[in-house]
């Protein structure tokens, strides 16, 4: 039985605490949060549960085997290097710190340790993007040519950090667990529209070695919502929908077709097919509560979580860039 | 009544003939293609039309007074040189030139000889972009924020010009009469997924003065068909989605509110708001039939044309450095 | 302080208790439920409520004032009136009774005592409906011609009622709110597609006084889900899609324009005329929170409720005269 | 050689004259219309077809084998009849003819000579019913449980004919080609909203022997377009959308699952199961061109249309048994 506490309930917290209930192999046994209306919510609901102002005196309660983090990103590295340190578990909410240097220090100290180190990379736990990776771990779309997505709505600005960081997180871990190759390079574009306030609309390319892109367009200020990918690949492609109710995943059977390359005097010319739409049925389980039990599993178990350190780090090193480039107005930045 | 010559039967061409012929002040007398088999389809449908196989007879028909270009880009500033130097006023294909260079010789001679140069920029004289226009010039959006459109579908890869030049040029020519303003650089990705073809995906940044900024998304390779503009201001935001049967435009009353940066201590704050949505009744005038009796009452008055050659210039412009930027992997170029 | 005690904890009983525990003027007091397991999650939830099993007890608990009764439909005239009899306020999920004859009996019985009797038609108090109700009120519809809506989905086949009674009543209660008027005769068809199983498909028409009429379609066998209903006026018509997200009510602008009778030897020819659509913004407050608080008012102040015994009692005459038709196979039944 | 004569070149009839005179077997020898500005449409467009005012002039014509009629329906019947008696083949514009009696002559007349009788049934010819037909023919969709289509939009008010004869004829012609039965008995309710025009709006059901059953709601006056169909069988269910672009055919793996009856002390329960959802790649021909060569080729071979007289009296034997019991509010009435 693993002994979880959730440091921060504020938005994402609860869902945390409720989801790691619901594991077999795991109980919540603290929850850390510095104002007190929460905690007091915390104790009506779930009067088992020892609440704590202060993340350190949490990490001395013995029954906390691992600690989830779900503050704002700047206390990432601070909360999961005390908790690794203490010999806890750690799982941490997207993204894993705000710089690469402090990511791989994370790294570093949990193999050190033999402690499992988790990213709360949710939407690799859905049944949505499972099944598109099930589809091209099967090879069914192909070679990969792009991934492209549009994350938008009218949205509450962040003051900490941009867009970037807060939205394009959810892509970029989708693309890495889709992909299963990372960019070499990046170029963002974006801009303030608030005088003072972070970059609220952003344009992000990432190239790969080949003839791979990606691009993501992530935005706080826009009229209707959108939640769009297009995965394409040599022999399918594919339209992720998160907004849509039941079938959010459509694969269609279309692509290009050459002409014979070797007829002399006759360049190659592109043509194009197109077949039957195909949406696969879907789970319904709640991702986070998939995304819970394999944490505690891998902690059981020792295995290495599908959204590990390193993953967290790889979209860190991403973000990194981007921001970089986004500050020489799309100039590209290697990785 | 102005003669019209219409050079290219191909894919626009029937277009141009078909809606010229409507024009109270104008008839079609000659149309020019290398085809006999398009020749005799124009022979069999306007028995009183002449053809030609080559422009250079055409242009020695003294009742031909303008001509109407629709025939690959490449060969858009000879037949435009031409005419003009024939005497003959000027409507062409967009993009206007392969360069500007050619674009600025195009539009000198037409200034020198006092000729019509008009540009096809078809979207500004649609109802919907013109409504657009309209609210844009009420100040109903407020300050502008930001273009952003889309035109994604599975399309004929062009084998001369990359899709920036077959496709962003319609959404240039749009962001071009709606702004009103031109970008000082821009930055541009994409990729060409079939070897020795052009760049059939990319995605584009123009800057502004100011805080405004653009973006497009071009694709011949997508599953879907989107055609999406979000032109979003200070005070409300519009989308233009072009596949929408009726509502073409939607006017959305939202936008953000600033907190009171005077109270000291306190950072402003960036919330939203949320109002009515509108879509207002558009005409059903086809955009071309507009633009025929435009193009002939320019002619005939003397007028500047809203599409002229300045403003096919400007759009060759964009597309020149984007395709500079393209090469540099998204470095800006200043235009 | 008004007294609550909720029967039933089913499907709908658990948001009952949440809402009415958030009214100010209110807190629940008593929960009854058959089954140990469901009182058991109330009383961990709620430990200040008192947990019963047979709902006579509850009714000798003096700090109930009113009883909100969530069961199956056979059990509604039961419940209700002991609850009468005992003095007791009641709200009762619709539909009110099976019968008419009952549902008589439970409007003379409240109005003898003084008592608020009142039915669940959640529907009326959603800022939807409310904002159509206002609309027509405003005379912005003009006279109105139709009231058309379908709900179909999947669903769960009831085995104790037709789909009428299930999905019919929803639709019903918003017609009788919006319209204002009773149907004087229905005719309705359908048909049960597994033996021994109630209707699970309903086609059900209602005349009114004058050229007003209504239909509605319900059924539970549908591969897509469907929650649309058009309300249309000699002046303007809505469109009312409970599946949009954010746009529900959209308002057009639009009808039918009639040539001059007068002019003899001319019928009257019917044109239409096309205009702006609008879509209101809508409050975002929770209908069943409104209701609660509507229910505790009506009971401190003695007013009636909007949606009173009366109105429960109208569309169960509805209902009663439309099983009798579908049993003749729409021969039209007078109600 | 076939020589088609097309009578009535209004709304529809020039697209049968540019269908036939693609049809590699025929050619169009004659047009008959009144109006003499419609008939020199046709003689600009087409010098070498033979125009007329008068039909009977036309049957004179030796070069005309088969007529195809395209006028208002009430003279669908006299056309036809005198084409018939004159020798010629005929297609005639749904419904067949006012009358049931009418269309009895009109098939016994056509089959005592021995010639093609055909109805323009257009959509069964399109590649989306065709579609659905083949997967019923197949079984994919199991025993038919109901066929439900909405097919409303504002549309132009018929004076001679109401919604049902003008809307539905569509729907029934395709319900009778898909399910290859006819009704035992119909209910249609609707209103006239304009005194003394035909009625606008109506909902029509169809009763079959054994579960099955069918639906129409056809309307003049609605503010949104919709052209949807559901067809639900036992094992799989379609819906047909003709509005979409590309997938036009949706067939969704979804059902109902009954408990097993036989153990005793438990009622069959009615679950459901949900699969994937599959949009076949439909071609693009044009339909009318599908059913311009099957009337050729059955005038050829002698083989009878799928679109025979005995089609289209069946769609007017229901037509007017709606039409009587549209006059009795929905009672149901016996074909």
């Amino acid at each position: 039985m693993i002994g979880i506490a959730v440091i921060g309930y504020g938005y994402w917290g609860p869902n945390l605490v409720r989801n790691f209930s619901l594991v077999d192999d795991a109980r919540v046994v603290a929850v850390v949060d510095q104002r007190p209306e929460q905690r007091a919510t915390v104790e009506r609901l779930y009067p088992t549960v020892q609440t704590y102002a202060d993340p350190a005196d949490m990490l001395l309660n013995p029954d906390v085997d691992a600690v989830v983090i779900a503050t704002p990103v700047s206390s990432h590295f601070e909360l999961s290097m005390q908790a690794l340190q203490a010999g806890k578990h750690v799982m941490v909410e997207k993204p894993m710190t705000s710089t690469v240097a402090d990511g791989e220090k994370l790294v570093a100290e949990a193999a050190e340790r033999g402690l499992t180190l988790m990213v709360d990379h949710t939407f690799i736990y859905t049944s949505a993007v499972r099944k598109i990776h099930e589809l091209v771990g099967d090879g069914q779309l192909g070679e990969l040519y792009y991934y492209d997505s549009v994350r938008v709505n009218l949205g509450l600005f962040q003051h900490d950090v941009s867009v970037l960081w807060d939205l394009a997180v959810h892509d970029l871990s989708i693309m890495d667990f889709l992909l299963g190759q990372s960019p070499t390079s990046v170029a963002a574009t974006g801009i303030a529209h608030v005088e003072g306030q972070p970059v609220n609309m952003a344009y992000l390319t990432c190239f790969f070695e080949g003839s791979t892109i990606a691009h993501f367009h992530v935005n706080w200020l826009a009229p209707v919502k959108v939640r769009q990918t297009l995965i394409c690949g040599s022999e399918r492609m594919v339209v992720f929908d998160d907004l849509e109710a039941s079938e959010k995943v459509k694969v269609y059977d279309k692509g290009i077709v050459l002409g014979d390359p070797d007829q002399i005097g006759f360049e190659p010319r592109v043509g194009y097919r197109t077949g039957d739409m195909w949406a696969p049925r879907l789970d319904v389980t709640e991702a986070l509560r998939v995304e819970a039990e394999h944490f505690v599993d891998c902690i059981n178990t020792g295995s290495t979580p599908e959204s590990d350190g390193a993953a967290g780090l790889r979209i860190v090193r991403i973000l990194e860039a981007a921001t970089t480039s986004l500050g020489l107005q799309g100039a590209p930045v290697e990785i």
